[in-house]
């Protein structure tokens, strides 16, 4: 999908929400363990349930590759499921020399037919460049994540400039790509970081994990963060996908998207785009 | 494994070689095309071809990956194959939030058997420390690697310590485990880094990817990096599994690990240890 599409669509439907699709077995609704495949038909419920209601989905490979062979299939599928119409991002957060990455951008691009990866910036360019050369495609860098961690390395300062790692990593990788095939991650839980964000990156997306579950504040981030395209897509996964455990789990789901994309109908209002 | 027995192994077959599996369909000999499963055909005849001359395997996950479903059938298979006798390194260079984490501890220790993870330490320690709750078991933690994009952020000075970033990691995650579950990845493209590195963590095994291939001389880095317990896994790929494309593949995979396997031998004779 390609920049022009993305953000009509985050007009068109009002809301720039990513639902995280993160299925842990322990967490299946009961009465879903009869299907052949009960955490893929958990997925396609919740995709029903909230289609309208967000612009793209983004599971994270590590909740499929702990299933096994059978996750891997259960990820395709799942893919092709949500379709051509949202966006979706690949949370694999990947990171790799040149051959390598190129082989993930393959598989992730050509064979699964995602629109976006996460990729871990730490190898440097090697981990990053190969996946720029697919049209219609993007890579979304870890740059300030929202959990704890992040405290470890990417807040420390660089004496080049004393600014922090994290920093250093927008300014760098910012001059690998564009706008067009770019964005990088950014956590609700520093909304202190979005204003300087903004000065480095003024034009990018950016994927914002931590609101909700991890208790990050969508007003705050919003009033920092955004830019005259949106400029974000803000993930909930947790908080949506496990509102409940029993047979209502898609309806609960939806209702927690729906709180969502209310609040992000109102905020885009005030964008005044069109 | 625990690191007595890796120590053990190191000094009974006087080698300290790893071999990356890292199968590349287009290089895989035409005369193998016909097996069901011509890759884990390919990674069986190396193993058995090299099996007395090295310690550790290391399939890179992405190769796998690369294939679809059937690419995680396969990985599987071949570590099932090399058992229980060589230290098994799952080439992941994951890097995930703590529950994230969890289950990819769970998918490679406990479901794939591997002995061993490589992580990238960007995200910090939500990334690190879920890995080192299972006995036996070892993280991989990316420090200074030996592709170009190395320069990229590793080596940043952080303002705190005037120190690279790469030195921070070693310094930072050495604190969270101990030299029976952690080691450190430190390319053999920086063989000046290695006498800083043992300043930083003297018992520590390391795992050098770089030589062959990349270019990496084997005896810088071990006049600088070895320590009494030998403390290095030196890894070739390309330069082992690719010797020829020819029906011979593997005894000329054979002939290139008995090279490097000969000169560990008489490198760790020096160390005079038993």
């Amino acid at each position: 999908m390609d920049r022009i599409t993305l953000v009509n669509e985050i007009f068109r439907k009002k809301t720039f929400l990513c639902i995280g699709l993160d299925p842990e077995p322990g967490k299946i609704p009961d009465h879903l363990k009869g299907y052949p495949d009960p955490i893929l038909e958990f997925n396609k419920q919740i995709i029903d349930a909230t289609r309208d209601l967000c612009v793209a989905y983004k599971p994270n490979l590590a909740f499929y590759e702990a299933l096994g062979p059978q996750g891997f299939e259960t990820f395709s599928k799942t893919v092709a499921y949500i379709g051509k119409e949202h966006f979706i991002i690949a949370d694999a957060k990947r990171g790799d020399i040149g051959n390598t990455s190129r082989l993930y951008a393959k598989a992730f691009f050509e064979q699964l037919n995602c629109d976006a990866i996460t990729i871990a910036p730490y190898m440097g360019e090697d981990s990053v460049m190969p996946f720029l050369d697919f049209d219609q495609k993007w890579v979304i860098v870890l740059a300030l994540t929202s959990n704890k961690g992040s405290e470890n390395f990417q807040m420390l300062p660089v004496s080049v400039a004393e600014r922090p790692l994290w920093e250093m990593i927008l300014q760098t990788v910012k001059t690998w790509g564009t706008e067009q095939n770019t964005m990088f991650v950014i956590g609700a839980t520093h909304p202190e970081a979005f204003a300087k964000v903004r000065e480095v990156v003024p034009d990018h997306f950016l994927l914002v994990p931590g609101v909700g579950a991890q208790g990050g504040d969508l007003n705050a981030i919003c009033q920092f963060g955004m830019n005259k395209d949106c400029g974000l897509l803000v993930n909930s996964s947790r908080g949506i996908i496990y509102a409940s455990k029993g047979n209502d789990f898609a309806e609960k789901a939806r209702e927690k998207a729906l709180e969502l994309q209310t609040q992000m109908a109102q905020i885009l209002l005030q964008l005044n785009r069109r």
